[in-house]
């Protein structure tokens, strides 16, 4: 199995964090989001446990919002003593509305709105990561408006190609997000920083990409940017508590991807740190990383029941279910790959070749193109693996379909972290 | 301009159906959707009188809910006597909940669950477009047990290939859509719905993509549509009342692409129908059309407000905008292309070039690359035209970013048909 906390039982249903998961289509109904709660904290745990014994004193990731959502996770992540990143008022307010400690959030995004950083200050948030010269004065005028200094980071963008699918590709200098370094804009940002009156630089911030898969884009990053430390501090004789690289490591979707030691890789992150600070002769700073995908994604599956088989003689097989792109947009926008398995009848033989496409009215419309799997029956409940990042987040009512219900799985239970939207629900925008 | 309902008024603010945008945006905020009223009424008669006037009686357009679908929209469509399509129980409840008459609904999709059957039956849809053989004897089964006849379609796939992109090409053999004529499958089709004691057979339906300019298309549609229509005659006796060839006309994003005379290629199928029918010495059945994007594209504007811009020298330079991917994530999809123009200085002189991208945490939230505008400032509004199709609908909450409001303009003045979603909207789900 791609992930241990997937198995089979006696009946052939598929099991996902001990739980017959057609037992819980049945309750729940179907699409379905399934989380794995010990599994997040354990994804959580084992960054944290590496970053505290690897880097220096406060050094803590951030979970990255954007890849999952909701009032639970930051429950979550609040009892396991972690920071966040948001990246919109929306994530920010969500948080909050959970009850996660203000201070340990950290404020994102390439264009946060005059009433993003108003709302994000009236909180109290921890840090703003100031991403453009833009942001930087409208973060003081209105800093200097309410009459408090806000802590910041500088996002910077330090030149690096991690090698993975454009999209996610942010750390490059052809980037929306922070202040290019090669060209000496990042060193006119750090003096303008420090000139405002109602912030206080706590350090940078970079960000290289996702779907990293070992520690060399990471050390790359922070040779780079503790380069800046040192130059920033012969220049302006600043330094930074904070170091932040961004990201987190990748996540195995398909078998043939490795399984990532994420210990092993931080400790290799760590010891490049310690190895460049001191041949540039500057203190460690305080090493923030923000996984995301990699603290939810192998926590998560999705259930479908299945509506058909459609066979195309000399053509193509297609298994048509009842959700798609408006629960998983992340083949239509990525190709994205992902593993399938049918749950209801996991240990037939795997003897057919299909594409499984979701119900939209749209030939795109595809969960994963070529899946082996037993011949599917209308009614049979197939499996989406490891679905836990991004899915629940980008999803869509396109074609007016209700989004599914999230429901978590932990030793004591099963419950909803959030409940099946309706077409109710859907119309209660429309006057 | 692209399309006549847009214009500059002395104070260099772009208008639309009329309206000044700037003070619009005011008004209402940004992001922003205009959808101009008289010009939807306008595209649907246009193919309205262009069908009643070349095609048999009773032949009328249905509009394709997939484009755009809330309350309103149907008020609108009811109020001009044309048919709909819906593809969901989502799209039939807002249909319903608006008053539209359900026997003037023809529900389509590919994977339709026994609710959706039984929710349509329940509300007395017009006609059930079967999409598999799976459908139509889950659909026999249901409508037994309601002891109810229902009124059908069926759909086809008739080997087309409309050279338009694959995601949106849904008439070729390879689609998860329909059920093969080339290889006999299409007529096992028409003699097993046949012979179904609870389904009325009224027609057949096809579709052969999207943004197709031409009517030839539509005319091969038609002639390999209407040589089946003899075929089965012969066989089973059987002739079709009705005939759907699916789709709509293609709409012009770019001032390169050409303007779509629809009345005049609505003659040119009719044309083709006749010669067709009279050759083959069958009566000609109602002929149906699905437009959806050609009715409410070019009745749609986006307004965002500028955060800023950011110059990277040597390589591009990037606006920041208040909504993207989240609001529309066409380009992310499918690069789709788009017509920008400052809403606020559109008087000035167009000599800038930008990619303007939106706020999410995502290099690949891409509005548009490459844009020729003014160069704009923080503040500024930037409209991008024809936004009506496929926006809305397909619009996300991801990063929490909540949806735009949809505010209607006609001759009477502006109103809200969608209102703003907010943060504590997206958070009413979570436990």
């Amino acid at each position: 199995m791609i992930c241990d906390n997937i198995a089979v039982n006696a009946a052939g249903h598929l099991t996902f964090a001990g739980y017959d998961t057609v037992e819980l289509a049945e309750k729940y109904g179907t699409p379905l989001l399934l989380m794995d709660e010990e599994r997040i904290r354990q994804n959580v745990r084992t960054y944290k446990q590496a970053m505290a014994d690897f880097f220096p004193a406060g050094s803590v990731p951030e979970f990255a919002s954007k890849a999952f959502s909701c009032k639970q996770i930051y429950r979550i992540m609040a009892q396991e003593g972690i920071d966040i990143d948001v990246v919109s008022s929306g994530e920010l307010y969500t948080a909050l509305a959970a009850g996660f400690p203000a201070e340990n959030c950290f404020f994102h995004g390439n264009n946060k709105t005059d009433a993003d950083l108003r709302f994000a200050m009236d909180s109290g948030v921890g840090y703003i990561v100031v991403d453009s010269f833009w942001e930087l004065d409208a973060l003081d005028e209105i800093a200097a408006d309410k009459g408090i200094t806000q802590k910041i980071l500088l996002r910077i963008t330090p030149g690096i190609d991690p090698h993975t699918n454009q999209k996610i590709n942010t750390g490059s200098v052809d980037s929306k997000f922070g202040v290019t370094l090669e060209n000496g804009q990042a060193e006119v940002f750090v003096r303008e920083a420090l000139a405002k009156q109602h912030l206080q630089l706590c350090g940078y911030h970079c960000h290289v990409g996702s779907q990293v898969f070992d520690s060399e884009v990471f050390c790359d990053a922070a040779r780079i940017m503790l380069q800046f430390v040192a130059e920033m501090q012969v220049q302006y004789n600043y330094l930074p508590t904070m170091l932040n690289l961004g990201g987190g490591f990748g996540v195995r979707y398909l078998e043939k991807q490795p399984t990532v030691d994420y210990r092993a890789r931080i400790k290799e992150v760590a010891d490049c740190v310690r190895e460049v600070c001191a041949a540039l002769s500057i203190p460690m700073p305080r090493i923030m990383m923000e996984p995301g995908r990699s603290m939810v994604a192998d926590a998560g599956m999705t259930l479908y029941t299945v509506g058909g088989v459609k066979e195309i003689t000399g053509y193509k097989n297609y298994v048509s279910v009842d959700g798609g792109m408006t629960d998983n947009p992340r083949y239509a926008l990525y190709e994205a790959p992902y593993t399938l398995m049918l749950a209801s009848r996991a240990d037939a033989p795997v003897d057919y070749t299909a594409s499984v496409v979701g119900r939209c009215c749209e030939s795109g419309d595809v969960i994963q193109p070529n899946v082996r799997l037993p011949r599917p029956e209308r009614g049979d409940i197939l499996a989406v693996l490891t679905t836990g990042a991004y899915n629940y987040s980008m999803s869509s009512n396109y074609n007016r379909v209700p989004r599914p219900p999230v429901v978590m799985l932990n030793a004591e239970g099963d419950y909803l972290a959030v409940k099946r939207e309706t077409v109710e629900d859907i119309c209660r925008l429309d006057v």
